[in-house]
């Protein structure tokens, strides 16, 4: 399979990548920024391509030449409060980005699949009625990422609407694995133990509202549903804009994650609450259903919580020394 | 009443202005261009702006300043064609402007009413049996205009669903009246005939598509149920986020249209068909219920197509003297 892969510098793209080499995928590798290009492009079984998909000549050239069987894509403005900050940065890089890509697979003309990567942020503030979330629950963005990343959809199914292209949407809810950036709440406690236990930190932890439910996943389990996604769209031409949560199903409050992490870190240490640190919590508590998913592409969840934190703790412990 | 007009230099601002006026209401008249500005800042009973609505500090200073009662937010890109070709600027002029609007009303804080201008082209290709269409129907845009609508839809709604700000979404059918551009075809033909009766053009008429039955309402009509939504929107302090249809609930041909204006121009002619002149027609019949309108906040349409066609030809006999 010829998979193109747009955001490849970020976190779940260097996951993703790694997942499709194992499959034995060809893959375009699409940075955003000369660094990351410069600093990834030796992998030598990948061709790498530098590619800002909010211009459209770009994305056109580059994916009607390498002619790929899927596209993921991953490129975007990720984090929530940078979007709130900058609504017309946001738009540009999620909205016109998407569907510059959606537009160039299509004018392919080749059944080319697109999986495009959106976010469970799209469902908005919920009350625990409607949990756990599925897809067909309308969508009510309340805030800036998440409205682009509704937008985002609405492009990528503007073209599979009228066309040859198949669009499958993903809502991912929070996943995390090694190289995820400490502005996640994991890779945050994660990097401060891990800092703390080498002693290169007093042993006093930052952390801002601990009592918020969320529904992580291990970033191997997301990219492995990624790949799924792609196999039934090739494997069920009749299939096209469907959209699949993928998440574990459940809810563990960031307070257990804290308290898992200090256990897999073995410090001891002190708690201080620092409210700065994460963005207040909309809803007290958020999970997923990812039955769509599993009886769509098959797909379930397979690596429990306590594994995913040994290995955010082990990859800050490592990068750390 | 006060009320801000957002795109007053559009041939729906003109109308809308003119019965806002008629009730009493203050008006604040927001122009795009310099060029708008100059040619009508000469009316004395309202308050003229010159504005970019892509432009947030603009936006934000004249909607602070001005304290509306009620937005009617006309502004953007109105042509498919325009949209289609440049989906960058009509992402900017309909989307990022929307926005704004919509974010500055929100920060007002004061109760304002947003009225946001939509259209039916959100509903996309449907087939008869989904006639007439109803609000409850899921969007599915077909081109960047219409998609570019429902982005806008969901900019207004992410503002109304977490503050003091109430929206309004119409979506109104084909309008026409006098001072519509020529670009929309009832203003194209009625010019056509105009010229032809003024003897200012041979007795030949260029025509596209003529099968397509089409939704077409009196402007008049279509602002007066602008006005009642704002209203209703005061009256009903706890309904938010409302979408309304605006339409005659039932379609009409283009061929007919042309026949009853070649009735009312009196003219003698031969008919050449000119398929660059309209774009195609993507679906061959379709039209609106506007049975939530008339429920919701007591609108029907009034005036007849009879009396509407009438009423472009005499503006385009007066303007081609």
């Amino acid at each position: 399979m010829r998979a193109l892969i747009t955001g490849a510098g970020g976190f779940v793209a260097r996951h993703l990548s790694k997942h499709l080499a194992s499959h034995g995928d060809s893959i375009a590798l699409c940075y955003f920024s000369a660094n990351e290009f410069e600093h990834n492009s030796k992998s030598s079984s990948c061709e790498n391509f530098l590619l800002d998909v909010r211009v459209w000549q770009q994305t056109y050239d580059i994916i009607s030449s390498y002619k790929p069987d899927v596209v993921y894509h991953l490129a975007g403005m990720a984090y929530v409060p940078e979007a709130e900050e900058d609504f017309e940065r946001a738009l540009s890089a999620n909205v016109l980005g998407s569907f510059n890509v959606a537009k160039a697979c299509s004018i392919l003309n080749r059944e080319t699949k697109l999986i495009f990567i959106s976010s469970a942020e799209v469902y908005g503030k919920l009350n625990a009625s409607q949990l756990p979330v599925v897809e067909s629950l309308p969508t009510k963005p309340a805030n800036n990422y998440s409205l682009t990343k509704v937008m985002a959809e609405q492009a990528c199914l503007r073209f599979s609407s009228q066309g040859v292209l198949k669009v499958g949407i993903v809502r991912p809810f929070n996943h995390t694995g090694a190289s995820q950036n400490d502005r996640f709440v994991v890779s945050n406690f994660a990097k401060q133990l891990a800092r703390i236990k080498l002693k290169k930190e007093a042993a006093l932890m930052h952390v801002g509202n601990l009592n918020a439910e969320r529904d992580f996943s291990n970033v191997t389990d997301i990219v492995r549903g990624y790949r799924m996604f792609a196999n039934f769209l090739i494997e069920n031409r009749d299939r096209n804009g469907e959209i699949i949560n993928l998440c574990s199903g459940r809810a563990i409050s960031i307070k257990s994650i804290l308290d898992r992490l200090i256990v897999i870190s073995g410090v001891d240490l002190n708690i201080k609450e620092d409210a700065a640190r994460m963005r207040a919590a909309e809803v007290p508590i958020f999970y997923g259903s990812y039955k769509k998913a599993e009886e769509l592409i098959g797909w379930q969840p397979e690596i429990d919580i306590e594994q995913t934190l040994e290995e955010v703790f082990e990859y800050w412990l490592q990068i750390s020394k």
